[in-house]
């Protein structure tokens, strides 16, 4: 029996043996490989390695399952130079939401032509999908659903799965309708397995149904199914009608995707950034854009130092512009990123928005008293005899930590507020803005204190 | 039927009744709302109102089902002034794995008295279960396993189900194994179903087992479960026997909670720190020791800027400090949450590491020139006289930025080669390194360009 520590080596070795044209061995290493390890080779090596390997592999569903587990770029590049024909096999072997979100990456051309060549079910399945929002729960459902009428006994469904098992290849739950389509019951494979062939299913089924509405953003999907700890969620319409079903497995794709896009905000990297992704000047472009706000809050803060320098001794205090900033903008980053996790995981709702930001306001005061007293202390004694400078210190480092906090916290509330993703915009502007507001207080509490 | 939007709301009305100390309501509303949305009810309110809330739920079962929906303060809270029998028929109602989760959290003393009272079976399991750590596949697998002996038929297998349907209450796959107890298939529920009840399970157990050891750490699970898209993940010791399972749904929860965690750390804030926690003095502690980095970065700071500022004209570039730091910071920050990603989701890995911290110097290399050209051009025209003093400040941004990305991309990887986890030093760590050889770099550059 393989251990799984054993798997992401097969990843490793394939690596290896491409980067080595070594195309008999690769053939036999990928008879043997489980599909999400062959993409994971795919995806460490070079365009033209991984048009290669791709084109190695002989079983066409293996393919398929392969193009699957594999990130846009690497979609992009296999799908290069492919022929239609091939192409539009593949996809014929996906289950319709798989198959989506590869033509959802294809150029606009290539993507018209293969879904007017799909299987006729399968062209109508892909279209509809295309037509939702690649974030919304429609966007990522499955139509394949296995439903039944609430007459239908146990037997009766358990018989049909059989006849139908090829297709049905992930049924988690059965669902039961009325006669106008309505979901009005589930039914899991283990009560199916348990109650008696005779009994129909209005009798076994859960009326105590979550579902979700093809529009439901996929986070929320995601949470839903994370606190019901389900194995699939229904997508109904207004009607109550079923369209279909998003899976476990999408909901953890979700879930790390949308961990991966906050921490990326939060840090000032474009949300869609790919991890595997290869080119250089991609990735300038990604980041190049954030730190733009960065450079420009840079030039503000020189513009406020020289407004308000006059009369401040700038030689004694230069060296303390660093720590006054450095102290609130990093108790800015510390409750943004508490106050947007926090959100994201549904712990944080509008109404408990004003307690946590108060919260937060009150963590702020307390860590800048600290702070406060311990850099006031600092500037006493560095070395510039009036003490009046060491006050100033400590007094703008608590105001800049108290500003650094309840902005932090209370930015993105008031943005989810009207409606705006806290993450997109509060990691740069936060800093930036905390960081000159840590400036201008600090010039002026200096002027203050000293009567200038 | 129930939109899962409305959901939510059954929290905040049971939150609002009970600080109105509506109790009959109160009762009335948890009679028919679900164990998590209870769960997410008490996770806002006070510690008092908490246990107020716990103690209405009449329901056993229901009872230990919100329990094992609470974070870890809750739990404490609604337990502190709990008869210890409640307490043990409560964790008796629960899986092992849950019953341990809960007992963990507990004050030692009270552990060790529930764990001596639980029921025999329970006893074992639970305390074999707090015997590995909590964030291994040993401390989070479920020992409650459907499992059977190689010859037993389809149809056997399904009355064994059915007899057992109590105790296996999440069941996704049945367990072949050996004479010698070593798992050697697996049969999903859907195969148990589609094939004759006379077909032996040798037959139709699929011999491509994906195992994990009870050391595994849990990110390695999660990563195996969502790699595969399984929806358990068997546990088995050296031998190879069958000592438990991983569930999804726990998989899913350490997903989000390693998500958590890695942010946490690069912003600065203890991993563990409780989203939904009250006590400020304890989010104080929680920040309060990451601060003390960056109040000493800025100490050390000060004391290069003395240090070096002989002969430089600091009324002129202090403005300037700002800009030079804040770049190079952000940029160390890009790259520490895009390696430290990469690590966490497995699109890096040890045999790609130097090609990853390459590319990212690369990057860094690009985004320097790019703002190493902006900068210098604003230097060169703020107003001061020397052109060498705007030729230093693009110089310095150009290095701060290069020093942030390398430095950024490579410590999490060198960290992580010996074995610590990269998230825990390496945000605020990395962050004051460069701004201070930010600093240091741009008084030295402007020494050097005015000779002095």
């Amino acid at each position: 029996m393989k251990q799984a520590s054993l798997n992401a080596r097969t990843a490793d070795v394939l690596r290896r043996l491409v980067r080595r044209r070594a195309d008999p061995s690769v053939r036999k290493v990928l008879a043997t490989a489980r599909p999400p390890d062959i993409a994971a080779a795919i995806s460490h090596l070079t365009g033209a390695e991984q048009r290669k390997l791709f084109s190695l592999i002989e079983d066409l569903e293996v393919a398929a399952d392969v193009m699957t587990s594999l990130g846009e770029d690497a979609v992009l590049e296999v799908t290069r130079g492919m022929t239609d024909e091939r192409l539009v096999a593949l996809l014929d072997y996906m289950e319709p939401d798989d198959a989506t979100d590869v033509v959802e990456v294809l150029p606009d051309e290539l993507r018209a032509r293969v879904v007017a060549h799909l299987r006729g079910d399968a062209e109508d399945e892909v279209a509809d999908l295309l037509a939702w929002p690649s974030d919304s729960a429609g966007g990522i459902m499955s139509p394949v659903v296995f439903k039944q009428q609430e007459s239908v006994t146990c037997g009766a469904a358990i018989e049909e799965l059989q006849a139908r098992h090829e297709e049905l290849d992930s049924v988690f739950y059965l669902y039961v309708v009325d006669a106008r389509e309505r979901l009005v019951g589930v039914v899991s494979l283990r009560a199916l397995l348990i109650h008696g062939p005779r009994t129909p299913l209005v009798s076994v089924m859960s009326q105590d149904i979550i579902a979700v509405r093809p529009n439901t953003d996929q986070e929320e999907v995601a949470r839903i199914v994370a606190r019901y700890d389900l194995l699939a969620v229904p997508v109904v319409d207004e009607e109550s009608r079923l369209m279909g079903i998003v899976t476990v497995d999408d909901v953890i794709d979700v879930i790390r995707e949308e961990a991966v896009e906050d921490m990326m905000l939060l840090a000032g990297v474009a949300e869609d950034i790919d991890l595997n992704g290869r080119s250089v000047f991609r990735l300038v472009r990604d980041r190049g854009w954030w730190l733009l706000a960065t450079a420009f809050g840079g030039i503000i803060a020189d513009r406020s130092i020289h407004l308000f320098q006059a009369g401040v001794p700038v030689e004694a205090i230069a060296g303390l512009i660093p720590v006054v900033m450095g102290m609130g903008g990093n108790v800015g980053i510390q409750s943004t990123t508490i106050t947007v996790r926090a959100q994201a995981t549904g712990a944080l709702d509008m109404t408990g928005a004003l307690n946590f930001v108060w919260r937060e306001m009150k963590v702020a005061a307390m860590l800048g008293s600290i702070y406060g007293l311990i850099l006031g202390g600092y500037g006493l004694m560095s070395g510039w005899p009036d003490l009046r400078i060491g006050a100033s210190v400590g007094t703008s480092v608590f105001l800049a930590i108290l500003i650094g906090g309840s902005l932090g916290a209370g930015l993105p509330v008031v943005l989810s507020r009207f409606g705006v993703d806290p993450a997109v915009a509060t990691g740069p502007f936060v800093t930036t803005t905390v960081d000159n507001l840590g400036i201008i207080i600090f010039f002026n509490i200096v002027r203050l204190f000293l009567g200038v």
